[in-house]
């Protein structure tokens, strides 16, 4: 992890300003494509291109079981985390659809499920049979944590190295919404009451209990926001950590992100704070109903371009947003200026 | 035109129900994936099918001029109109780019604009030189309005024949935001002042000056919101007549319509005052920066899919939104069920 760490480079704010600039001598009145020209200049920012491009795209999703599923906190059993991933491996779940439709290689990675996963494709890069319940010890040892983040940064090399120019990473991992809502809470700052969600779809009454094993769990844990591995081995998933690793390592190798929902932008924040050049290297696909989501939000500055009530995870968010960074890449690309096109700019009007 | 209403029926509620039954079944929390779950059963129920097919889509753009520009109420000159036009034919606008994106088929029809178009492949369906001024007389006589409603219903049945299954609709007119206020205020009663907006970029002092403009237009021309054809012909346009027609031609067919900003909603609205089960076919592509926007999406209580700060026009935040349909549909048409890939159900939990 330290050694991709000292790769991570600020983005290029020159190309971002250049790319500006360049934006409003199109034909069209200036700024009247709105975010989709901010979205342009960040991708000319992270590649340091004025004619980015990001196809094609790599979708990553990891997977890994939650000790604290033993406390009663998902609507699901925890037997779906594996189920998920054969269904994955089958192609029959929302991201294999989304990522077929965006023409992306998708890969599933174990991180850490509970059971043996013998799907073909999948794979292995088990630290554990999943984290320990949170609320009686530490979810993972330091190593685990640390391993895990390796495990993300490795996927994405593995991406890059054939030929991926824009990275989707998601998740699957009964009870990872109660991870992650204890990780924000200790890295914000917030009360747990305030970020806690229903996740996949619990009632009430289990929220209130959600609430309180989260709370439990920090008051025993007993980690502070200015060490974010320690919040992430304490209070996270493996899944978690391999998505932070695979955040700094796209930062690192200077790859356009696109982060899903919640859980993925709690990895977003573990992965700025722990280096905070990750930031620039950022997109935020969507905006999740679940309510910790603003909160993660909120702490990146973050504003996601898609807001369409969604909570699936999976990476789902990231690879529905991804046709309008194409669309954003096209335009700077291939869109004519006034001089090419002849068209009378407001100025000489 | 009278024909065309005639055969538009109400959307099939009933495989809009069975689609969201269906829906339920996937593999996904209930609900998760939000508006486009809304979506898929929206276009179950324009086209009747469990697994509606949008592919392949067509772009139609209708360019006209406006007499009301030589009351110096847009930012660009007229001539700007045809000049765009000129752009669109040789592929270098927002629009050609993003329909590319998307696999399109994309016509520009020359529904009125003011000059002689010689640019290879617009298609000359030219009612006459652009419209009257309407602050000094109606914009168009009720047979010309007729007319150039029946040229977007004729684009839409060019598009039909080719196999066209998703329609999306864009205009070119240098100061049709003003002709579109005009009709606005009139349709829903709300005050010019809090519907006209700044266009394609017009100062503040100029704003008032452009509702003043339409408040004389509006007194002088004397029509009411019962008569929605003489609104559109006292202080429409030939492009915002055109769209009209295709909407409701689109509806009379059962293809998925995408409603691009505001000058398209308001052609939309006044489809929906003509004939209200267009509504049911229309699909909202995007939020306009225009504040008269959200008075017209207000009126046809729609919510829409991107909310990205444009205000381009061209049809583009329609054409943006796509891809969205596509994920709606291909997740309905793709995705496992609980059963098929052996994944628990939460009821069985």
């Amino acid at each position: 992890m330290h050694a991709i760490i000292d790769h991570i480079q600020s983005v290029d704010l020159h190309a971002g300003e250049e790319a500006r600039r360049y934006l409003d001598t199109l034909t069209k009145p200036p700024g009247s494509l709105g975010a989709l020209e901010e979205l342009a200049a960040q991708l000319c920012a992270i590649t340091g291109e004025l004619k980015p491009s990001i196809t094609p795209p790599a979708v990553i999703v990891f997977a890994a079981d939650h000790g604290v599923a033993a406390e009663g906190v998902s609507a699901f059993p925890q037997a779906v985390t594996a189920q998920m991933v054969a269904n994955f491996a089958q192609g029959g779940a929302a991201i294999n659809v989304f990522a077929r439709q965006i023409g992306a290689r998708i890969e599933v990675v174990d991180v850490g499920v509970a059971s043996d996963i013998t799907a073909a494709g999948v794979v292995n890069a088990k630290v554990c049979r999943g984290t320990a319940n949170m609320v009686v010890a530490d979810a993972m040892q330091p190593e685990q944590a640390l391993e895990a983040v390796n495990v993300g940064v490795a996927a994405v090399e593995r991406a890059k190295k054939v030929g991926a120019k824009c990275i989707m990473v998601g998740e699957m991992g009964i009870a990872n919404t109660t991870a992650s809502s204890a990780m924000l809470a200790v890295l914000t700052g917030e009360s747990v009451a305030s970020l806690a969600g229903v996740g996949t779809g619990i009632h009430q009454q289990q929220l209130t209990h959600k609430v309180a094993v989260i709370e439990r769990a920090i008051a025993a844990r007993n980690a502070g926001p200015q060490a974010p591995l320690e919040v992430l081995a304490k209070l996270g998933g493996l899944e978690i950590a391999a998505m932070t690793g695979a955040y700094l390592a796209a930062a690192a190798h200077r790859l356009p992100t696109i982060v899903d929902g919640f859980i993925a932008t709690v990895a977003a924040l573990t992965a700025c704070r722990i280096c905070p050049a990750v930031r620039g290297y950022l997109i935020f696909g969507h905006r999740s109903q679940e309510p910790g989501h603003e909160v993660a939000l909120r702490a990146l500055d973050a504003k996601p371009l898609l807001d369409l009530g969604m909570r699936l995870g999976e990476g789902s968010g990231a690879v529905l947003a991804y046709p309008l960074l194409q669309s954003a890449a096209a335009m700077i690309a291939e869109m004519a200026t006034f001089d090419s096109a002849g068209v009378s700019d407001k100025a000489r009007a």
